[in-house]
């Protein structure tokens, strides 16, 4: 209605404007939607690539780690303390956890190779079948979208048509009514002269007057007709002018807010849950290598608890049974006749013993109060040294919170600052290790000292004792 | 006490026997002892090698995933599309999940070079010091050991010495004693045949012989003066050679009980401890790797969860509001002077608009009933193809477990019989996709002719409805 009064042109050019419009959007949703059909085309070719390739990767790293651990497994079988440690069924602690960290390795290895695998016998076809499908569906939904979008112009069309044959139902029925309103007019006119005239003319003027007046009356009677004609002629064409506009203008409003959503989701059938299930098998096979690393890191973990040295050396024991088992005494071996085999007493001698024995108990206390002097300093020392072996001296949380990129790795944890603590730390573990050591010795030294001393004391006491128990004996008899 | 009355050379070759098979029992366990460091050394060294040659390939590895993604993201920003949905900061959900999958894999490759640069800078030095600590501390306790050998070799040396000087002096003793009995009986013979010719013999024969007792009774008492001596020199070689023998098999009992044992833990010192600090420098560092991956795993699995259509297509409206915008409404552009703005039912006109009412009313039922039908079908049809789309067809879990090599793997998942009930599934997939689309047409068409006729019908519905209440407003009047 806003129209209402602007020349024809105008009003005639404002549905053309707003058609080529419309025409102009139903290009460029055609286009958006290819446009969005090509991107995701991309991203399934670029994902497909990238998976492609890091299948690659994964298998040169699987077998880089397979060729690792090989390698240092067929040294193992190789070596020949490999069947002493493997007869015995008892790894030494160190040897088991090596053997498990080989195993970690191959294990990692065949880890990598089964996702280089996932990567290229599942979801690789998958992304092709999701490709196809999407190329097939979109190509079809632009068919029913185009469809969809000619029978809206066609539409559009028509009510163009309808709008000019109302246009020219109007012009003629408003040239009849005017056409009629004229003969009207000149009707009235006659008829009013015709009255004037009645009274004063003459018959024959009369009867010619008469006879223009029903001249005039026809034409009146037959541009009215005209003129009914035309006006109902002009309501059909109106009615189905307004018919087609309702129709278009619902019709519009079906397409853009009905169809173009459907004409999507027809596009986008299955692409989402196709993807998100690929998407899901990527997942679940990381999480599958999660899962093995994790028990496999689990071994390498138990046989890290199972470090022990004392196990070790009774391991060591057992296996170099011969070379570590005790020796048999020395025997006493009396000479020719010889019935004596203890030490003896004898009254000549008994001063002497007795002087040494006392000597003896004399060095014999001062060397336990000594050795166990060293004892306990060694002890102490022992867990000075463990304590500085034992130190923790960096933190991993940092090396990998800090890790940003690849290249500021470098030198992370091998700063200056580390290498100078670590390099102290070691200096004061060599002192602490040369101090531990000749107190070792000290202490092995005087343990020796102790235990020939022991040995002399105890035989002398016996043989002191029992030369008391006779020397009463006689002075009993006495 | 079984060598008791065994030749003297049986008894000295005897201990020579011993001492030969302790001598080679001795140097056996330094060999030993050796052996077990050599080994350790070996160890060392294998597992830095180990270590050096994981870390290049964990380095190459990240390298290679670096580039990976670096490639991948660089055409992202590359891309025109990149512009817009940056600046939208709305990523589409798909494009949402590859750019952290990307994430993934740059967090991937970070992790695999911090673990390279993990084991070059912390392991390898570890273990490294390890060796140097053990070589220094094996070499120590050796010398310590050797020490302690010695000690006791020159304790089995004098204990030989002390058993010569013993056998010796018994020697001395017993031959004094013979020499003793011999004087002793000879005494016993002349003051016997002293009592027999003291009647009898003449008194210068009898002197003769007082002097001849009295000189053999000098020898008795000067043999026994020897034997006494020799007695006691023996008593104290045997009180020696005994305590000599103590001493031995008590030090020997306590180099074999106590020293063994004190030498092996010296050695060992801190070995254990060293290892499995270093061990578990390793498993913290695959620990955080592994916590590391989870995370960006669980980034890319919350941008799987958030896959969906309805979304993305807003924000394709979105992003595309001008082309999806509704156009305004085609306005009634009445002819010059028309005021008419309605459908108008004429009397002349209404019998028709009446029957053509009929025949839209009859139409727009039918094709509801029909749409309505199609509409069944269509949502039926779109569950069977999203189920056929998110069938699982293959287990990981089986892939997984029963790779055991990475050559058994290149057959896994991609079998025949899988291929063959994936094309069997693609092709069902295609069939249903076909009859779903044309079954979407016809909604689509369906949807607009109603649209069309209700469009109709509503108008001619209000025309008549109007010109009837105008009919009996004018009946009325009448």
């Amino acid at each position: 209605m806003a129209s209402h009064g602007k020349p024809r042109r105008d009003r005639a050019s404002e549905y053309e404007n707003q058609i080529k419009e419309i025409r102009a959007q139903l290009t460029d949703q055609v286009k958006c939607l290819d446009t969005q059909v090509d991107f995701r085309q991309q991203l399934l070719q670029d994902m497909s690539e990238f998976l492609r390739r890091k299948a690659e990767i994964n298998l040169e790293y699987s077998r880089s780690l397979e060729k690792l651990s090989d390698r240092f497994s067929s040294k193992i079988r190789n070596s020949k303390d490999h069947h002493i440690f493997r007869k015995e069924q008892n790894l030494l602690s160190p040897v088991n956890c090596w053997y498990t960290l080989l195993n970690h390795t191959r294990q990692e290895s065949r880890d990598h190779g089964t996702l280089s695998d996932v990567y290229t016998s599942h979801l690789i076809p998958r992304l092709a079948h999701i490709g196809e499908d999407l190329s097939r569906l979109s190509k079809k939904s632009k068919e029913v979208g185009l469809q969809q979008q000619e029978d809206l112009l066609k539409l559009v069309s028509e009510l163009q048509g309808a709008m000019k044959t109302y246009q020219l139902y109007h012009s003629d029925c408003m040239y009849a009514e005017h056409k009629l309103k004229e003969a009207e007019k000149q009707d009235e006119k006659r008829s009013g002269k015709l009255g004037e005239h009645t009274a004063s003319s003459p018959v024959a003027d009369r009867g010619q007057r008469r006879s223009s007046l029903k001249k005039s009356e026809r034409l009146v009677e037959k541009r009215l007709k005209k003129y009914l004609e035309n006006s109902q002629k002009c309501t059909k064409a109106r009615n189905e002018y307004l018919i087609n506009l309702n129709t278009v203008n619902n019709n519009i409003e079906n397409y853009y807010i009905h169809d173009i959503n459907d004409l999507i989701d027809c596009c986008d059938l299955g692409f989402h849950l196709s993807m998100s299930k690929t998407m899901r098998v990527y997942l679940q096979a990381e999480e599958k290598v999660q899962m093995s690393r994790q028990q496999s890191l689990q071994a390498v973990e138990g046989a890290v608890d199972n470090f022990n040295s004392q196990t070790d050396k009774n391991k060591l024991f057992e296996m170099y049974s011969e070379t570590f088992s005790r020796p048999t005494k020395f025997e006493y071996q009396p000479h020719e006749g010889d019935e004596v085999s203890k030490v003896r007493s004898e009254p000549l001698l008994h001063q002497e013993l007795v002087s040494r024995i006392q000597h003896i108990k004399s060095r014999l206390e001062s060397e336990h109060l000594e050795t166990e002097e060293v004892k306990k300093t060694l002890k102490a020392t022992l867990q000075s040294l463990l304590d500085l072996i034992g130190v923790d001296e960096f933190d991993l949380s940092e090396v990998f919170q800090s890790s940003q990129s690849t290249e500021s790795l470098k030198s992370t944890g091998s700063d200056t600052s580390t290498k100078t603590s670590t390099a102290k730390r070691r200096a004061n573990q060599q002192d602490t290790e040369n101090f531990y050591v000749s107190k070792f010795q000290k202490y092995l030294l005087g343990r020796s000292t102790i235990c020939k001393l022991q040995a002399k004391y105890d035989l002398l006491k016996e043989a002191i004792e029992k030369a008391a128990v006779m020397d009463s004996n006689i002075s009993g008899q006495v």
